[in-house]
């Protein structure tokens, strides 16, 4: 384990020496580009990848467009081509020759441009950027949204489960570190380095992140877990400065009450089932004492839902007002059959449950306007995780507790 | 950097910890390879991906070569479905959805059954070995060499140089990362844990290993360098375990005396090229007074080359023979005008030249045999390399200093 | 080096499982540390020594201070015992054992004590902390005094020199170690995590600090550089937020402008000497460029000297109050010869020299009134250092520039 | 905890630049050595220690002796000064000043020369090595013995076990450091580095060590163990290549089978006992499955003991044999009615106790020639060892099972 840090110590993007500082072209970036495309080695051509990183680095927004354009059109496949080395695949019966031909004719020229970039030392963090910028700048633009999916696939193998470590954040993490938990933070805002401090160093808190070895510094994503006896019901209550804090062998229960994705350039790469399961994992092994895994949620979609299904309704008791939670979470769908709220599918597709439902749990400004102040806990059953996750992924099922669907069966009866 | 070290002392596959053993199915392995590939999410399929793995590993040759074909063969492409879709992509101009297509349709199954294989912590060694085994079955086989146009498009990908980490091998080195550089040593046998010793201890000796950060035990390839006043003419006198060693601050010159790939699965993959330049950049940084980056190499196909040539010529003098191998090294080509010996095709292609050459350089059987002795240097000239690399890319131009051009042309003149 | 940290990352003190909890005594705690002083072995002994830290950690303050009466009186030497040893040591020829006997006379019960405290993993910060407390605890009483001087003793040797780590302190550094800055910062204080982030972070900034291997989460003493071209004149200038940051290698000089201790407990141990030619060394090996070390640094008691020397008087001009604070340093002696100033009695015992004064260096509201805003350069001349030091320290020779003493001749002519 | 492994990643001794190189005198070691002593600060202090160590280890045995002699002589303590010291003491009541002045005189200036001696970082190491030194050539000369005392005084400080850090060795450690374990090992010679594989690889084999921060790349003593089921009656079937090997979890018994001591600069400073707890406390709270501690220890007087006892006796039996041994482990007693056997005394003094003895155990040359080929099982009973230890450093009580007492009874039947 020590050896694997004592290899990786030597952090090469940032001792990178190049032989010779890096030249800057007065050609245009499309002749850059083009050059380190054609180029057949790797001598010329992690000069030509710094140039194009480093110019970007320097675009304005207008000039990043049009370098994302010229790199959408100018560098998508040849269908004609392909179609060409299609036929020879097919005609001289699937030689490797001929299915090299194929795999060259379908991949874009941008796929390598992309890997090839990729060559600088430091690069893959500036990649996510651009693709961040892209995704941003896109909005719309077809081919831009195409040039998209090319990014996209390449990051799904680089960001490949395999590739990623998991790392515990503590108030001994680095300032740098912590600073953009901070700032990632996405569910339930830390205020001050003082508030993080208390969701850091209780006995009773765990942070963990998920790091690639590329970007160091960089956490991709991150959830935060109080040790609880008994499943939490409020979110003030459970970050109350006053509380009572657990010995971490004391507590019976991990509540996951925030996950926040940290880079808008991995969208679409999920890491959110790893971490919770990779975390629970951890947890078990760690703390025997621990039985129970569940999250405590927002609802971010239910007082809008409740607005249009049920105009004018006030929910006549907290009774009712759960009722309505639980029949929005597990019944209220989208045209495509799944949940309408987005943290419902994310968790019922992980293989959770919907278990219950509180009311009065979020009374800040945002729990109170998105979902009066309700909020839900989804439970990771070990047992039954893949069980349940076959059942949503197949036939849309929403697995869910005796008392949800109570609660949910009575919401029909009430009437505006 | 130490924060790097930080992050990654975590390593999560050594302690990964499944939700539960992995699961055995008495299914056919086709048919949980199937399963992995259709399953919608994570939860089933790392254990899926585990399964196959486990399996895969404890096949006899026969079942693996089985297996091979049954991916080859099942989890291609589907030409008629990649012509379609590019029908639809070219007819309704394009869109992201139409490209979608077009790349679900171009790239096979068994792309997506590498990807996911690796999800599994530890799996990127596996499958590494996994195509050592698919090259060494395959040999002639077009279905199974086309499977491995996708394994090596997937590990170019992995193995990208933005990924990869230089570390210095040691004394200092865990036992088990030196046992395997004593094993995988290919230019000059290391005989002993003495002789190990005597290669990393010494201050005028280095020793630089390229890892992957999901392969932490298992160097991909490593050069050994001597340190020297002058260059050097003699494997043997450059390892004599009697020479006068120099402080690493009295050398002006590194000599690249081996360099040696570690990892079968990785063929195709180069890394030397970047090794090389690595190295001496850390080098130069680190020891500004080393100026001259040669190699010691052997001519492996010169012999055979000269028997072929020149039957039954025994060359009368050392400028005779030396003037047959720097002929050799510029002069004979291949029908594809590259030039015959692989190890010069490796040097010039990475933008060295041919400097010099030595008799009685290598009087070790093996050195006797394959070049009557004779050793090259390359020479790495910083300011220089782009260009050459450049000129023996385009134009196969072969790089080399005067004193070589002499020897080759008085080669001319030597009838049998 | 890698390997030391290898070493050391098994951190004994935190993951130490006693052979069962820690048992307690009802007994009284002098019969705690009568049995831990007389046990013969380890084995009774740390579970003992556990005892006597987790109780005295619970103690009021006036337990405490009679934990300390009953060691600095019933732990003492014995005279008499000491005197009959030596009487045997001259008698029988100074064998060994009745050297051992001298030795043990000779050494009190209560370091025996402290050294068996300290057997406790994580001990060495709880006796630092025990120190503090009798330092506070002590004050006049000679008995408690001279049980200090114990602490003293042993802490000397188990804070040796030898056995310090210099350690940079950067934005990367763990958050914990960082509000221990905050929170120690004696000079200049910090404000905030803002403002430790721009000491810490901007390339022309570093931060320094002593550790001890046994406490690894306690800085010991830490010291703030500012890299500058040319000398700075002001505290505020070289804090400014707004400051033209340099690039570390365009700098030809490190100010010191802030060194704190961390721990009272440490009192008298001096560690700035070599904290300040350590980080000198380190940094004219990385930055070639740096060519001049100075302080930047208060003149705590000059308005003090002032009131009393030139009551009423009221400078006439910058020039006359550098004089005046010219003549302070170098020439205002206490009654055993050593300058007034106790900030020139620490550089000048290092040997650096008096270098220059500056008017409106620190405008701040403690600036003003402990010195009228005047700051003084104290230069680290790395040729001159051990001269300087000698003549300080034998002769209590002050050295001085030109500059200076010429300033603080002109002071003589000044009247009220 | 990794914190820790960060902040001490700097090697202060490997990097330490001094400010300029290390002067040396041309006058006499007595004239540096008393200059050191003297030196009122460390600016000339530590270049002065740099130089005297230097200068000793270039010395021949006889001039080693010359310095040791005038060390031992001239800088031992001056009785009266320290009875002058005692009477200001008592007459006047025990003051800080006067206790000051008693300590003063008390210590001998030889114990500040090697406390100052320990500022060059790196000197630690060979302060022990000169204190090997010391211990080689003292043999019988009271004045030397009496220096080493001052030497085992400060180290028994200095390598208190708060300062030692426990840190395990496997075939995944540095090869510098397992090069050292086979030098070391003295109890069953390692023969090669695969020997060595086997004794740290497998996974029923365990070794951990002790290392002092300031000389990380020296263990302080190991033990080796072995993970079984029952207790082990035979060390060759325990090493046996061919064994079969369990899993860690299948064991219920760890058999500590050797332990070394690496460095005779540090004689009579003892680490063993609480390895030997550090080490079961680690193995019980990673194993839970392991319930027995034991040793398979030599019995190395019992042959001579034999001889000496019952001349001529030739054992009848492996009965009678262990009869004998067992008499010879508890009942066979020193002058000072300790146990004969130093193995016997390290690890009853311990708080194991004499547990079973078994014929045949150790059938090398060795084993068969000390002790007939018998070895012994101390027992590390955890619930008993506080109050065993407790019997045998008060009242010399040995502690053993009822089958070793009746073993012993059953030995006095024996004649001739």
């Amino acid at each position: 384990m020590t050896i694997f840090a004592d290899i990786l110590s030597t952090v090469f993007e940032r001792r990178y020496r190049p032989w010779g500082p890096a030249r800057r072209d007065s050609r245009p970036i499309e002749a850059v580009v083009a050059d380190l495309i054609g180029s057949t080695g790797e001598v010329s051509g992690t000069g030509l990848a710094r140039q194009i990183i480093d110019r970007y680095g320097e675009m304005e927004e207008d000039e990043r467009l049009a370098f994302f354009r010229h790199v959408a059109t100018d560098l998508a496949i040849v269908p004609d081509r392909l179609r060409m080395a299609l036929d020879a695949y097919e005609a001289e019966g699937q030689s490797k020759e001929t299915y090299r031909a194929v795999m060259a004719a379908a991949e874009p020229p941008r796929q390598e441009l992309i890997r090839r970039l990729n060559q600088v030392p430091g690069a893959t963090h500036a990649l996510v950027q651009m693709r961040a910028d892209l995704l941003r700048l896109a909005r719309g633009d077809e081919a831009l949204l195409a040039l998209d999916l090319d990014f996209r696939h390449l990051f799904a193998s680089w960001f490949n489960r395999g590739f990623l470590v998991l790392r515990r954040i503590s108030w001994e993490s680095p300032a740098h570190i912590l600073e953009k938990i901070i700032a990632y933070e996405a569910v339930h805002a830390i205020e001050s380095w003082r508030d993080l401090r208390l969701r850091l160093e209780p006995t009773d808190r765990r942070c963990y992140a998920f790091f690639h070895p590329a970007m160091p510094d960089e956490p991709l994503i991150f959830v935060e877990v109080a040790l609880t006896r008994g499943i939490a019901k409020s979110v003030q209550a459970l970050l109350a400065d006053d509380r009572r804090q657990l010995a971490s062998d004391e507590a019976d229960t991990a509540v996951f009450y925030s996950i926040s994705n940290c880079q808008d350039g991995l969208a679409g790469i999920s890491f959110g089932n790893s971490l919770i399961k990779q975390v629970a994992s951890d947890l078990v092994a760690a703390l025997p004492g621990i039985r129970t895994f569940v999250t405590l949620s927002p609802i971010p979609g239910f007082s809008h839902w409740l607005a249009g299904a049920h105009p004018g309704l006030t929910p006549a008791s907290d009774k009712q007002l759960l009722s309505l939670a639980a029949f929005y979470l597990i019944r209220a769908k989208r045209e495509d059959g799944l949940p309408m709220d987005p943290v419902a599918r994310f968790h019922l597709g992980n293989g959770a449950l919907v278990h219950q439902v509180h009311a009065r749990a979020d009374t800040s400004e945002k729990g109170m306007r998105q979902s009066a102040g309700v909020m839900v806990n989804y439970l990771y059953d070990l047992k039954q995780v893949a069980q349940n996750h076959e059942g949503f992924a197949t036939a849309h099922d929403v697995a869910a507790s005796s008392e949800i669907a109570g609660l949910a069966a009575a919401a029909e009866k009430i009437t505006t």
